[in-house]
């Protein structure tokens, strides 16, 4: 057993993961030189000319793809819980008796609950996701698994399976639309989704790539997201999900008032930092204080005639009106949260359909997080030190989802933490989180309705927020203040068997996810 | 000694390239599921966020990536005869002392000539190009360089570089737009040269990529055609190159009656074919005969109400505008001829740029040559069992590109190649070519001035040209015909030495180039 840089204890190695490598801080691996690991060569192909890529149904394209025992089947999410795609291609493959699949989906919602049944039976022996949530969430804290479960951000997801630490024998991409030979995006069609980053790093990585479409267009498909080159076997499907619980019609600006008055909060300490100049960029979440802040933003880059350079992210048509007025002269999507962003990729040059690579891999030279200067996000809870969860809650079970959460705190020049300093009776400022996915090392300022805590290492930004007039406390004097409200929760019972770990995104492992006690 | 399926004798080794595969066959080895070698990985990168790529000079950006002997650099050759960048970078290769160079041009015209020093010296040690010409392909032809060259197609390139046959060290990616991250395009600027199709795979596997722009644009450069995450350094110089020989303004018609006539005779042979009908598909070169088989296609399309399914190429301005007309859904361009094209890519979203990857690489799932109903191409010579040298001249010279030749010969439903059945007093139709680049199992039609020669394998077509009243001839009837007007040129007279190979777009060797005796 050892320790990572947080003092947190990682097994030397684990069944199913084998050599666990601990933490050692945001950028160490690359600083001296240790992210060298050599990545895999991306499958190699070749096909007759002019024959088809059609197939009469998902079974007959998953039968063509020699399904097999422990292969490992991906996903992406971008039909978030409207999603039908998964769990009709994992209910083909158990009736089909394949088991010890590992499941690599770029995130698990809501839609997936119903493949519990195949966790329980072993016909999934493994999952590698960025987030799991609800009954497969609590399951998964409880060790329902045969092997231990992967907590990755996006961009490690691509450092995963670029150097085959997640070797992806089958890859199911659904498109809003798609052409024969396998052009496919989600800009477009009924079940428009918008951005289809996350899918693109399995096209080139994984040995058999089928798309799945509930919208075949003629030849060819535009844009071509995913490149026919990449593409093995299509399939036209009645749906690919539930239309409305893909995409909302238009994202809004929460009106409660305590996220609008941390959103305002926080936006004055961006005004304050020291980078709300002209050539900004700026990604903020879809969530309630988080997507408020770019309403204060957007109305003070209107004041003072400040022109950004790009939004990244997790897009909202809030940032795609923010394109359209000028304010910034392109947005990087690597995910879009509804329906109208679709229509301003398919339109929009500026708006740049980008992959989970470019996006935040942190082994490549040069991803969108690199160059970011501000990254709003939320929390579940966050420590003392600033580390932030945002994967386990207050009952220790899973719910959470890791996303760019540590991706972009590794890059942007400023990292705000959004987030109440308590819900409901409980602390969200504690002494120490259940577990760690962003280190607080990465965390710039955690604001809270209380005030704002600045990380002791920026001295010179809290200088500056402190001779703005803003509220600024410790974050010491703030756990306190908050233990004062709710008093300590009783602490989360667990076994000592680790069922699941947090993968940072350079592959080292920053915190294990134990067991809960029955 | 080994012969391949061509009856051309190959050496089973070649000091400079070790054993060779002798050809088999188009499609041969697809067939046989001989086509499973591996791919490399791509370069792994890392790189510190908020980080400069900018370099002063390109001495300083190739400085930077710790140039050593016996490396192999890259180059792209969409600048086209007014192409600076090649000569500039390897001078100062050479001016740094480096020796055994690799040159991997995706080809080379008459622009680069100033490196035949170079090449003498022992600097540049071997070539591997689509294309080689003027005092370059004579000197090749004399045998000046010490490794073998290779000459490859447009897709058989991209297949070494996965492969590792060609391992890239370095990168040179000119630009006519890039930002400070190395997105890049060369869609606009004042050096525009449209699509950047034949650089795409060198940024993905080279060790290092330098992109050289005499246009910094603010961040981001839209479209980003190649991204930032594949680029290690940037550079901007006063000039990439001539601005006036990288693109003429306009692509036009040829006027030259006999062009006309062999073009006339070819828009028939299609029109006959079976094969044109609405969703056709459709290349043909930017030289003369072949570029004006698209006036007469254009016409019979508007006169018959098709409307085609795409366009691809090698683009011109006469392209385009049977995009705007409606007479094809969209264009997929990987090299553009004229400074018209470049609006195009940057302004309408069916005009998509391609890498030579998506075009024509053999070893993926479906490139676009494997889509292809019809492509017409030109000829140095055509023997009589129809296969095409577009390679040595007549006097043994290399002197000409391979090009997409034989990589859409092979895709296309109908291949056809059109010459006159002479030139000056040389004959172009021949018993038997000095080299060939692309079997004549490939190619279904030679038209010439004389009339139409089909390949005896495709009975049916012959049977619906006949139908339609087409002078149809056999070829070595044309051959004999040909011969009584300019009776048999000399022949060349070569040394045994082999000085270069002809690789089949699958990697084995169609044909060798021989040295020139003196």
């Amino acid at each position: 057993m050892a320790r990572n840089a947080l003092n947190i204890e990682i097994p030397e190695k684990l069944d199913g993961l084998g050599a666990l490598e601990p933490y050692q801080g945001v950028w160490t691996k690359l600083q001296k030189g240790w992210m060298s690991e050599q990545t895999v060569p991306p499958a190699i192909k070749a096909r007759m000319p002019h024959t088809s890529k059609m197939c009469d149904s998902l079974e007959e394209a998953i039968l063509k793809c020699n399904p097999q025992d422990g292969m490992t089947v991906s996903f992406h999410h971008h039909l978030r819980s409207g999603d039908d795609i998964l769990v009709q291609a994992m209910t083909i493959l158990a009736n089909m008796g394949i088991k010890d699949i590992i499941l690599a989906s770029s995130s698990l919602t809501s839609a997936h609950e119903p493949i519990l049944p195949f966790i329980e039976q072993g016909i999934i022996s493994q999952i590698y996701s960025s987030g799991i949530r609800g009954a497969i969430g609590e399951a998964c804290a409880r060790g329902i698994m045969k092997k231990p479960f992967v907590i990755h951000s996006h961009g490690g997801r691509v450092r995963s399976v670029q150097t085959g630490k997640i070797k992806i024998d089958l890859a199911i991409i659904a498109a809003s639309a798609a052409d024969e030979e396998g052009n496919a995006t989600g800009s477009h069609g009924p079940s428009a989704f918008g951005s289809i980053g996350y899918a693109m790093i399995d096209a080139w990585y994984a040995k058999q790539v089928v798309v799945v479409t509930d919208n075949l267009v003629d030849y060819p498909c535009v844009p071509p997201s995913i490149r026919q080159n990449y593409v093995d076997y299509v399939v036209e499907v009645d749906s690919i999900g539930d239309a409305k619980k893909i995409a909302s019609g238009t994202t809004r600006i929460t009106k409660a008032p305590l996220d609008l008055r941390i959103a305002k909060l926080a936006s004055e300490a961006i005004i304050h930092s020291g980078l709300f100049k002209n050539g900004i960029s700026f990604q903020v979440g879809a969530g309630g204080a988080s997507l408020a802040v770019a309403k204060f933003v957007r109305e003070a880059m209107k004041k003072h005639e400040i022109v950004g350079s790009f939004l990244l992210g997790g897009v909202t048509s809030y940032g795609v009106n923010m394109l359209n007025e000028g304010l910034f002269r392109a947005i990087f999507d690597v995910q879009s949260f509804d329906a109208a962003v679709s229509q301003s990729i398919m339109n929009n040059p500026y708006h740049i359909e980008i992959g989970a690579a470019l996006y935040a891999n942190p082994f490549n030279c040069g991803c969108m997080i690199n160059k970011l200067d501000i990254v709003v996000l939320g929390a579940l809870e966050v420590d003392v030190n600033f580390n932030v969860n945002v994967i386990t809650g207050s009952e220790g079970d899973v719910r959470g989802a890791s996303g760019g959460h540590s991706d972009t705190a590794a890059g942007a020049n400023l990292t705000i933490v959004v987030c109440p300093s308590f819900r409901g009776r409980l602390p969200i400022i504690k002494k120490k989180v259940n577990n760690v996915v962003t280190p607080g090392d990465s965390v710039d300022i955690v604001v809270t309705e209380r005030g704002i805590c600045v990380n002791p290492k920026n001295i010179e930004l809290e200088q500056k927020l402190k001779k703005a007039g803003l509220n600024i406390k410790k974050i010491q004097d703030l756990e306190i203040e908050v233990d004062k409200i709710t008093g300590q929760p009783d602490p989360i019972e667990h076994t000592d068997k680790v069922v699941g770990v947090i993968e940072y995104r350079d592959g080292t492992i920053i915190d294990t996810i134990k067991q809960i006690k029955e």
